[in-house]
């Protein structure tokens, strides 16, 4: 393929932001809109907007805004919504449940085919459709049924554990949500860690801020 | 208090991370830590971290690094966990549950009271020792409970009911895991938008650069 210039972090968190709300404003029926309207609604400037998409070529044409769904679909295959990933769910706890049964992790070419558990009384049983099985046999599922991406839902003490595992197999990425940053040596694997306990960090700093001011 | 400069979102995004790293090697034993030893546990340069915590006054001292119970005991007020909020989690689904459950919220001052539920058949249940409670009532129970956070863990569909609701009482701030970005005209609430479908996007797009390198 055509050798491109690396495109930066920041810019690659945006994408999901513009396609979220490109979606949404197709669903309105809107059939053009501008990078000021697309602004407007995200919270980034029109000129960050143009910037963002020109890293991967013309879209839109000077006044005239862009084609919502031409420029949708073309964010979907930026974003690889048109490749699929086989993935597994490591914990069937309520976090690893509430993860296979959501159904938007689909439409993003996440397919979960099976929730892995250390606890016996819940191994057999399925979440939805999706059978719950026994973290012992973990390998061996993940080699034979080419299982790309594996979903950690654990808490922090059995991520050593996990990874001990995990990594023994070919798989392509990890998304990670026990409370611990993974950080591999192996950068073939990619990871993103969720770490929603800074989030939540994040809201007490501004709750403590505003404390503070009213004060 | 004393006026302070705003400090940008970029910073307030990293405090969580170096609390995170410096509690992991206080229970190492570990009593002093270099800006460069954090900056490798963290991923940040050294010259950052030191610009970050520079924003909150002195710490530290030329070549003999910080006292890492002191660094996070400071980090811990600027991130606000020696405020307490009492919060309510609506949607008491599988995501609503794992987050009933977990106790790191806890530990970051956050104490989940209630779960809110508009499904009469689980109301009147409990999550360990949270109880679940009729949606219905929601408005007089915030009130009188003066709940200050609500994390929203319903479909997107039912966050305009929610926020209807909600908006009618006196609530400090909003931790959102619906697939939807709440913006609100009143500023005077803080919201925090968790994205889990754009954290997924993002992974799905490293995922596709590799696909498209590997060929």
């Amino acid at each position: 393929m055509k050798k491109k210039s690396k495109i930066s972090d920041a810019v690659i968190r945006r994408l999901p932001i513009y396609h979220r709300f490109l979606n949404d404003v197709i669903n309105k029926g809107i059939v053009r809109i501008s990078s000021s309207e697309l602004g407007d609604l995200t919270g980034f400037t029109a000129s960050q907007i143009r910037q963002d998409l020109h890293n991967f070529g013309g879209f839109g044409q000077q006044g005239y805004g862009y084609n919502a769904v031409e420029l949708r679909d073309k964010l979907s295959e930026i974003l690889g919504l048109n490749y699929t990933y086989d993935s597994v769910v490591i914990g069937a706890g309520h976090l690893g449940s509430a993860i296979a049964r959501y159904k938007g992790f689909r439409q993003s070419g996440f397919i979960i085919k099976a929730l892995f558990d250390v606890d016996k009384n819940i191994v057999g049983n399925k979440v939805d459709d999706v059978p719950i099985l026994d973290m012992a046999d973990i390998v061996s599922y993940i080699n034979e049924n080419n299982i790309s991406v594996v979903v950690i839902t654990t808490p922090k003490a059995a991520v050593d554990d996990v990874l001990n595992k995990i990594l023994q197999c070919k798989i392509k990425g990890i998304w990670n949500f026990a409370p611990v940053d993974i950080v591999l040596t192996d950068k073939s694997i990619l990871i993103e860690n969720v770490k929603l306990n800074d989030s939540l960090l994040k809201l007490s700093y501004y709750l403590k801020e505003k404390e503070e001011e009213d004060k």
